[in-house]
């Protein structure tokens, strides 16, 4: 997919990937220094009278009240609000209470908000947007590769309730979405590894090219090589925004996105969730792959080099023996994308080409299951 | 404007009205006895695979057992949940309670929400249908005067915070409204005449003809004769339905539907909103009538003419004159309402026919505001 660069000040390029969602439709910016940039940017295109830049006690202290300042000199009146970082902090407690503090500082319906950090802060801060006084502006700001490459392109927001995720929620685009991937070398590696996983991804559903660079040049990957990195966000972001502008709200093409999905959720959820979303992500991928190997969809060649590219970026490709089999099996049918008690499985004909699949047997994921348990 | 009227068993028409909203549309179905087809008519629709009928603890008792009991009857799947009376159960509290309590009754993205009541349920249940998984459908069962005339049309949903009224919600439109005007036979006096404000106010901005209905069949309106309100009712949806579709999301036309309730916002808050809605709209009515007078716009004959509507159908015409003029000026001067600062008054220049004005100066207010409470 192509996407368009600008010149600016810095000496690498910017890529702007278009997101075409008709009177919905915005610009990710992707590129290293972009942070210092957004207050300019914002001030050109006049999106709003003033700005609650929301983001979480961690990302406050390395970024937002340098972004404020930048704001302040800028002459554009903001104001920077946090709340404590973590999934726990993901409910509507935290949401009202931003709210409330909104108020109390005068945010009204011409105000915007921008959300700085990872994926809690964007589903938090977007889910406010979408709410506050029937829906406000809102701009993405996110820091880990993670919500770079996936929770800034689909317009899903939302919180948790105690009896699951994402439970509440709302489809809502933002005006425009900068992804500085400078922000990416703070990052712990566990981190930038959870958001590698969903890039590997992207290339094993819609691009032999994106995962050729993944399997060539790994390295250079890891060590943040700013290009590189600019180069591989532009096409993860190009490729979900491609399948989002043909299906919004989910009914067909976007379930691709689920790809090693399916089984990573049961994974996570045998885990009570102490397992890294992007490491359940990575085995779930592999099982995917033997899944399609063993429906006769996919070479064993090809699944090889799937692994081969997991395993070469510090994921995991096995999935831990200590499961019980038949646990993840009544899991993975109780994902809630299930329709009609049918699972529906995203599996592989060849890199770059998916189909779904609902005739999966218990047998045969038992096996694959047990198969990727004995991966090293 | 013209409604569509269906032959059903029952002796009365019930009328149909459209709301075009491209893909979002929907029908509005008016008449006595309707809630007795509702199952059956969900059924045919197959909107979903179950319904959370959702009510409030006053109408549980008079409709939500009975209703529910006609689902079972018809052997559709559907639960009963409800919570206080009461526009202090208008919060996020009460929508995150409803909801996990949905979880738990199995509630997923194939489910429908029915909405059975007046305005506060209506607003929670529809907002809650909205983030409920990121959006489920919702059916508007209004069982007040004014509920079925002003809050079924429009898709504002919402909830209070402390700090103000509807400042968390959401724009989001049902599949189907079923107004079944039997329900409010039970309704107190005063309930009603909140409802009738509203129809005044749609008389007097856009229909001479529903203007005249008002002006000479009062006694039979406050009899709940049948087929006077439920063609009553049809013309206020049809009205509102009109401006709504020609303005979703108030950039313009809508704010006709302001007439009456910038100075009646003023007074609601100036009474710590224990005056009820309905009486504040008609003194505010009122008010903009005089104002209209004052700018030259409207002659002192149709102003009287409005007057006396409001009057005949026994609502207050007279701004109590124990509220400070000075306060109801500034109060006025913040409503949310206004843009940069500058208040726009709807006013008249015939019945029939409005004229958006931000011309108003304090002095004029105040002279209006003073005539009004010398009103008897």
């Amino acid at each position: 997919l192509e996407t368009e660069s600008i010149s600016n000040d810095f000496e690498y390029v910017w890529h702007i990937v278009p997101v075409d969602l008709g009177e919905r439709s915005y610009d990710i910016l992707i590129g290293p220094g972009l942070l210092l940039e957004v207050a300019e940017d914002l001030k050109r295109l006049q999106l709003a009278h003033n700005y609650f830049i929301i983001t979480d006690s961690n990302v406050k202290e390395l970024l937002g009240t340098d972004l404020l300042n930048i704001f302040n000199q800028n002459d554009i009146q903001a104001s920077l609000l946090s709340f404590p970082a973590g999934e726990e902090s993901k409910n509507m407690e935290t949401v009202v209470s931003l709210a409330r503090e909104m108020v109390k500082l005068g945010a009204d319906r011409s105000s915007a908000i921008i959300a700085l950090g990872g994926g809690v802060v964007g589903d938090i801060a977007a889910f406010l947007a979408s709410i506050y006084m029937r829906g406000i502006s809102f701009i993405q700001l996110p820091t880990t590769l993670l919500a770079q490459v996936d929770s800034s392109v689909g317009g899903k927001t939302g919180v948790d309730l105690p009896e699951g995720k994402n439970l509440l929620g709302t489809f809502a685009q933002p005006k425009r979405v900068y992804a500085d991937i400078a922000t990416l070398a703070s990052l712990p590696l566990r981190e930038l590894k959870n958001g590698l996983a969903e890039v590997i991804k992207y290339g094993v559903i819609r691009s032999p090219e994106l995962f050729d660079l993944l399997e060539k040049q790994g390295n250079e990957i890891i060590n943040l090589e700013p290009e590189l990195i600019s180069h591989i966000v532009a096409q993860s972001c190009a490729i979900k925004a491609d399948v989002v502008a043909k299906d919004e709200r989910e009914g067909g093409l976007r379930r691709i996105l689920n790809f090693g999905h399916t089984i990573g959720h049961a994974v996570e959820a045998a885990a009570g969730y102490q397992i890294a979303h992007g490491e359940a992500v990575a085995m779930g991928m592999v099982a995917a792959s033997l899944l399609s190997v063993k429906k006769g969809l996919l070479s064993s060649h090809e699944a090889d080099r799937i692994k081969k590219v997991i395993k070469g970026l510090g994921l995991p490709v096995a999935i831990p023996s200590t499961f019980s089999v038949k646990e993840l099996v009544d899991l993975t049918k109780h994902d809630k994308k299930s329709i009609g008690g049918k699972v529906n499985f995203v599996l592989c004909e060849s890199i770059g080409k998916t189909v779904i699949r609902d005739d999966v047997t218990d047998d045969e994921l038992s096996e694959v299951i047990e198969e990727c348990m004995s991966n090293d």
